[in-house]
């Protein structure tokens, strides 16, 4: 396939470019490339899809369950008991509605951790989504709960192995929900089979309180001590750090995954991303749940993100930045090629028409895409080379049911417990 | 006109009623109203639509042309050098574009100050928006130029006297362009005319300094030793207040214009709206200009708001408390019959879809509207009564004439500077 003459973000700038397209990989980029199955893009943005590197899917039926209260009673009075009562069915469904909800909006691939995952694999495959996901896993120190909580992980990775959008990474939810022995056999069996690890970490300051208090040592020192960090591990949130943490993780060469409104929403604080950017470390961004955002929208999250960091400096995360985090570093976190329009890289692309209101005029289109855009003006999205919404209707799937049937589930469970 | 069925937000809750429209106005809200001309809302969620209470509309020509820098640098450097170009007819395409904005993300009435308002007035007039306008005016102490600017004034005044959508206000730009004396001129005047004033204030550290070197007082402090301060007044921003400045302003019944987003942009701070709600004063939203936010999407600007405030506790500014700033609390800043679904206010009102992705679940709808839905969920736009937007086309103007006019000026004076 040829994508002929978009306005394409190439190293950092627009320029007007051909994109060749082989096996769902951009296999060329240049002016005048000649090739079959020509897609005239003379009138469209292309930039690369977000990468959102932290979500909970499913948790879209619970949109709005339990908002404007404290963290503790979120969980424990709305989150845990609605949880309590999901089916692989309910799941199915909000990860569909979650599905449409990120193609509608531009992001071409989530790094999930939940349950009843096999769900969410036959949502991706239908969808023609790209992923990486976990099923979240705790053993809360007992053993069998441990031993049940493997099974089931490597239950999922069997599933995803056959599946070439998705990527199976290993999910212990935190350390305070996992205990030493575990988080050690969840690392040693994720280095035998070369997979990633996707974490909760350092979230809130009891957290970070509580860790201290049983091990004498900030969460970031604990993981540390256990050889749990290196590159193959995203941290997600890592709000409340020391100057030593920050050190430590950028030795060690992690990624985190950056959730700035959910933070906010659940008064868990601001990660401070500038100094662990300037410390080297790989930051990129998520949106966190459904319940905690209250979206999965990553233009919002990204123009959130630019905007909250920049409280002491205005020059803090500047356009271009905010944009890589929001792309590109989402690949390097999730050790994939994507979040770039490069060779090499995934034709995961967002065609934008730049004759919308939020991207006129086009003084700056990165800074329109980072501050402005709404994500209305993404006409098309595709996603290894195939087109999964066109003119903003989802090609593979029936958005009309997938609400009716989201609505639904989520309805029996919130009746469930009222 | 009867609009009939819909799930209407009245009294903070939704409930399923007819409502009756004469000349623009709600005449009636009720069960099974009875009335000609019925609009079948059974199938859309309706509530007011936003009000954004400051803006420089014409500045959308300049979004985008001077983003991430310090506040001098993007006024002495861009904005000022740009303004310095600019003519009534570039006003005019940056103000249909503004609308444009607005209309399509269910802004129903703004708040603006800026200059050659002819041009904001015609805008106005050909869309059927609903706004208060101001030429913004300062003296820099010269007397010469506070008379020719109290003259231009003037004369928007009377060009505004025709308009029922138009409320025609003062003013004044900041107590640090503006002399003690043109101030109290501009305040006199308002006074014998019956007129609102709008003014900026406490935006940033540097003003609150350089006006207690200046004149020993807090700039809410000086304005009050004016007599400047009463239920007739909007503060734009209020960032930098003392207490005693929350005690000075709830006492004077004066209206605030929160601007979350650009305070954030141009790293001026976070203004205590805590505080000051819970002292009594009443505060609104607004998006500032376009140069500075970079758009004018009050569902967004609301969204900032609620979670940013929520930083040190997660139940300050609920979904409810939220919608009702961004809404009738505007409409109390104003002095305006708009912001709510009741007998006696415009029909101003946003139609939503309630099967818009960003919508489901519907487990809660005010969580919904102010944490996840996107501004596509609006289908059709009602101002004054009348339909300035269905099914997302804009109904009295020219959308794509208007985006190929503004981009041309845009372009225009950015290539003049550079």
């Amino acid at each position: 396939m040829l994508i002929k003459g978009g306005l394409v973000y190439a190293d950092d700038k627009f320029v007007r470019r051909d994109i060749g397209v082989t096996n769902g990989i951009i296999s060329s980029l240049g002016k005048e490339v000649s090739g079959e199955d020509v897609f005239d893009a003379r009138n469209f943005i292309l930039i690369p899809g977000f990468v959102n590197t932290h979500t909970h899917l499913a948790m879209t039926l619970f949109r709005g369950a339990g908002d404007d209260v404290p963290l503790h009673k979120w969980l424990e009075e709305r989150i845990w008991p609605l949880e309590a009562n999901l089916t692989t069915k309910d799941c199915y469904w909000g990860n569909m509605l979650g599905i449409v909800e990120m193609i509608r909006t531009g992001t071409t691939c989530f790094n999930d951790m939940y349950f009843h995952m096999d769900s969410a694999v036959q949502a991706i495959k239908e969808s023609g989504m790209r992923a990486c996901i976990t099923q979240g896993i705790l053993d809360l120190g007992n053993k069998s709960k441990a031993n049940a909580e493997m099974r089931e992980s490597i239950r999922i990775q069997r599933i995803c192995k056959e599946e070439p959008n998705i990527t199976f990474m290993m999910g212990p939810h935190a350390p305070y929900t996992c205990s030493k022995e575990f988080l050690l056999e969840i690392k040693r069996y994720a280095q035998e089979h070369a997979l990633r690890i996707h974490i909760h970490l350092a979230e809130t300051q009891k957290e970070v309180q509580d860790i201290k208090k049983e091990r004498g040592m900030t969460p970031v020192e604990y993981l540390e001590s256990l050889s749990f960090l290196d590159e193959n591990v995203v941290l997600a949130h890592c709000v409340h750090l020391t100057n030593s943490d920050i050190s430590i993780m950028a030795k060690c060469g992690v990624s985190v995954a950056h959730c700035p409104n959910s933070n906010l929403k659940l008064s868990s604080g601001i990660a401070p991303i500038n100094d662990m950017m300037s410390a080297g470390i790989n930051v990129s961004l998520g949106t966190d749940g459904a319940s905690s955002n209250n979206s999965l929208n990553m233009q919002q999250e990204m123009k959130s993100m630019a905007l909250i960091h920049k409280l002491n400096d205005p020059t803090h995360i500047d356009a271009k930045t905010a944009f890589s985090i929001a792309t590109k570093h989402g690949g390097q976190a999730l050790g994939l090629n994507i979040g770039e329009l490069s060779p090499g890289y995934a034709a995961d692309i967002l065609f934008i028409n730049p004759l919308h209101h939020s991207m006129i005029p086009s003084n700056n289109i990165i800074s329109n895409i980072v501050y402005s855009m709404n994500t209305e003006a993404i006409s098309h999205v595709m996603i290894n080379g195939k087109f999964v919404m066109l003119d903003r209707k989802i090609i593979n799937l029936n958005e009309e049911k997938i609400y009716k049937k989201a609505s639904e589930h989520a309805q029996k469970l919130v009746e469930k417990l009222e």
